[in-house]
């Protein structure tokens, strides 16, 4: 014998998240045997409801529930400047900083040649055709500080750069809070290129 | 703009699980959202219908689709012995080892006054009226070595073995596969103390 039913679906169920194994989903299981019913019931839905009502803001490709989303369609916002991120929870990230008021473009990944993800990809032709309108003055390359996303920022650079536009990258260097002798060296090196006069 | 409401109410739900935090919310929350349709909608049921369709056997209080459970009914089962246990998870573990064929008893916690848990907030009361059927012969009490599980499994005893009745206790000692260096001196007295002739 081993778990009724209704208990082995639900464990199956939690299995297929990411870094939840038998021991971790049959954990979760029985604490679900144990919650209360109506909680269970929204949280049934709310899966459901996030699967189903969010789509892609077909500007930005942000994930939305309003097309186009509410990052778009806020007039309030610097139409000039774009942000270019690699994942709609890094707009949730510069968001939480509350210093940037410009407008973002989701590239959903990064150019990886070794996962075969070209910039055709990724929502790299999206960005050029609306970068031909004129309000825009500048471009935020804040793709992630790794191969990828470097070679991603250095690809958008090159083909962007020529029409005279002003594009950007965020600074790499220390972490605010982060301690100099734990820095490795790259970020060390990139710290020191990237000093400015005080 | 924080996170659109289908999204978060989703991290909320998530958040609700044990051992899961805003971060670990928000991540299983985008995976969601990445995930087959059909899939997200098979993981919401299996919620749904396991908190729906358990209930607890009215015989031994393990977890059930039908009542009695498939064990209780199992005529071929040894009728004579009840394993107690704490909790329907320990009996899936001694399902597992496949080695013991008779009936169980969940208890559904410890004797604990710390918490306010004495012998009738748990199955104790139901199972000593299971133990007036002549068929029992032997109460195996396998509640955890720790202090609660020791006092349950002390209490019952006390409560049963004056009737005559076999009432035995698992054993402690090292695990297998386990190192002596390590074991702490507990577990190792205990280990001497339920030594075996060879």
């Amino acid at each position: 014998m081993q778990y009724p039913e209704p208990v082995s679906k639900l464990i199956e169920g939690f299995m297929k998240l990411p870094g939840i194994g038998p021991k971790t989903a049959a954990r979760l299981a029985f604490f679900v045997l144990d919650m209360n019913e109506d909680d269970v019931l929204d949280f049934a839905k709310a899966l459901v409801n996030a699967k189903r009502e969010l789509t892609y803001c077909s500007v930005c490709h942000h994930i939305t529930d309003t097309d186009p989303c509410r990052l778009c369609d806020d007039q309030s916002r610097d139409q000039s400047i774009i942000c270019v991120v690699q994942d709609a929870k890094d707009v949730i990230a510069m968001e939480k900083m509350k210093e940037y008021t410009g407008l973002y473009h989701v590239l959903h990944g990064a150019i990886s040649p070794v996962d075969g993800i070209g910039p055709e990809d990724i929502f790299i032709p999206d960005l050029l055709k609306r970068l031909q309108d004129e309000t825009v003055q500048e471009l935020i390359i804040a793709t992630n500080p790794n191969i990828e996303g470097e070679s991603t920022a250095m690809y958008i650079s090159r083909l962007v750069k020529p029409t005279g536009m002003k594009v950007t990258r965020i600074a790499h260097g220390l972490p605010v809070g982060g301690d100099l002798e734990y820095a490795d060296e790259v970020t060390l090196s990139r710290a020191i290129e990237g000093r400015r006069e005080l």
